[in-house]
């Protein structure tokens, strides 16, 4: 098995890109992790993505970024598995250079949730929950996310107030990110009185609709080094795990089995222990899923993942820091692209290159990625070369 | 890199099967295939599907039948090309058993296009080609190939009969093919005179809307003989390129450039020749497809795909046997499922058990799913061992 890491990184700014098409979006992503590698061709391209083809009229999008960027006749395909594409797109050229067939892949991770042409995008949304079991009920996504955050407040006698730090740390680490949607701080009095979205998630628990793209340049580790002057950063760890796509088939609804056994098969395979890692970039889509995310992951006991926020520990400066340049909720979530964005932003702590959100010496990190409200967990461990 | 081999098919009959949900149907031929190979659990399931998130509202299937076919927990994902998504799901699986990280996987081709709740499967299937400068005009699937299959006839001066004998064989070869649609053989004069779909194709140049689907399991040939009785089917070369997805970007409409390259890869790779090759599992969406895949992949000249099929060369019996459990037109196309259904009858072949369609001596085939009109080509060889 060769080993495997990466050498560019790319991304687009989130926000309401009017102006930018699906391929303009996965384009330029790709264009500027290329030109961050000092490469001008990839043997093939990773797509991952979740709602072209509902809102965009769009499937295919691996042939059609793949030409868009000037790389036609390249291997191509997409990759899916809901909000958590991104992580997996990731893993399939992990394993693409791993097994020795292909030698550099990019991953792009791209999304357009606005200028939908079909229906609403809380519709799409849903795609990623069980459509006849949940979907069929009208249940949306944010209210799945609510009955989960409901039944942690009641289970653990948690008060609303108590998620208040990791939507106050997410903006706070998005203002220095010139790429986050939402640069701006928010105090602890704007997060308890939002509007509610679906009780009781409100708007700072929840993140926001946007388009976006990032991408990531993979080779292996003995050819990293003829190929960029980029310090290499190892893919130390790959793995994924699944869990029933409804809430009700779940053999607990706050365990978060998926991300246990995905973080579980990811320290072993790395033979590393949560307290091996400088940084952890968690999937905030939703408050309730980052305190869970913590718990799974070991760097919490059950039902305490907010007492880390309340004491600090997930600040940039803190013990287990999260969503360093803004996560989810600060950045971000075009939600194909996602898994991405994660890998960029930590890559680019692993560089070092996180300016005024930098965490101290890292030289670990993990990232977390979460489709549906957690029936497929994809984690990675990287590292940076010493 | 790790060898790999197949040790297990299955599949469900391809019908309108109003009594199956997506679900049902990837379960079922999940445990046909477990049940064939004598296995009860794999490490991954690679899901090829298209359509589900426009017709079926649901994205995110890889988890889904993981947990209803009773692997909750393991590694799953889907894997998307349009019309080649099984053959990239296929070669994803390849990809993670070479690499070392998988032992055992699953592929599982699952597509429901009858019972659709969200508009036309004519839009859904648009969604292959080019959204904004081909599917924005109003251009369906079936229209495009058409173009080509008029362009091809005025460029080569081919009449339309000439395509008859694909439709013929396909038809004759379905007949002995208990999970195939259309059980029954047609002549030349029902050919000829069958109602116009978009001309210049008609009833029997196209392929049917219906649902189905088929696995395989796959594991590294160091494994096969502990693991299964069944003879390990060998993967000799599985290689995918890609083109514009828009018609009027190919450098060469009538040249299908991504299955020539792709072909020329998988030759290349398996040190094989066309001339090697027993068997022919070619993508006859359209009757224009089976031609240009032909020529592409090295067995005709240019604009003598139809000759060879005129011969007789394309039968059972011939030098070049196609679509010999009855293709796509025959046995059917379940968009997502349908490179899937390609390798199982491939492998079918390989192993000797396609009864009254078995290709006398098969022991290296080859099959080649094209996505969109020809934006992705996946070429797979396969071995018997000897």
């Amino acid at each position: 098995m060769r080993e495997v890491c990466v050498i560019g990184i790319g991304q687009t700014p989130i926000g309401e890109l009017w102006e930018m098409s699906l391929r303009d979006l996965g384009a330029a992503a790709l264009r500027s992790a290329a030109q961050d590698a000092g490469i001008e061709q990839v043997d093939a391209l990773y797509v991952a993505n979740m709602l072209a083809p509902r809102l965009s009229n769009q499937a295919h999008l691996g042939a059609l970024i793949a030409d868009f960027v000037g790389w036609r006749g390249i291997e191509a395909t997409t990759v899916e598995a809901a909000c958590a594409s991104g992580g997996a797109a990731f893993q399939t050229a992990v394993r693409a250079i791993a097994s020795g067939m292909i030698d550099v892949a990019a991953v792009c991770g791209v999304e357009k949730m606005t200028d939908a042409t079909t229906g609403p995008v809380t519709s799409a949304l849903a795609t990623a929950a069980d459509a006849d079991f949940e979907g069929a009920h009208g249940a949306s996504f944010v209210a799945l996310n609510a009955l989960v955050m409901r039944r942690y407040m009641y289970e653990y006698r948690v008060p609303h107030e108590a998620f208040g730090p990791f939507s106050i740390n997410a903006h706070q680490n998005a203002v220095n990110n010139p790429n986050a949607m939402f640069r701006k701080a928010i105090s602890e009095k704007v997060y308890n009185n939002a509007p509610m979205i679906a009780d009781p998630i409100n708007l700072y628990d929840s993140s926001p609709i946007c388009d976006g793209a990032a991408a990531i340049i993979l080779c292996s580790l003995e050819m990293a080094h003829d190929l960029s002057k980029n310090t290499p950063i190892r893919v130390l760890a790959s793995a994924t795990a699944t869990d029933s796509l409804d809430l009700a088939n779940r053999r607990d609804m706050l365990a978060l089995e998926a991300a246990r056994m995905s973080a579980a098969k990811a320290y072993d395979r790395a033979k590393l222990a949560p307290s091996n890692i400088d940084v952890f970039e968690v999937h905030d889509a939703f408050s309730i899923m980052a305190a869970l995310s913590l718990e799974a992951a070991g760097f919490a006991e059950r039902g305490k993942g907010t007492y880390l926020a309340q004491d600090g520990e997930i600040t940039v400066g803190g013990r287990v820091p999260i969503s360093t340049m803004g996560g989810l909720k600060g950045r971000g979530h075009p939600v194909g692209a996602t898994g991405v964005y994660e890998l960029v932003d930590l890559i680019t702590q692993l560089r070092g290159e996180a300016g005024a959100n930098q965490v101290p010496n890292a030289a670990i990190g993990m990232s977390q990625n979460i489709g549906g409200t957690g029936a497929t967990v994809v984690t990675h461990i990287l590292g940076r070369e010493n």
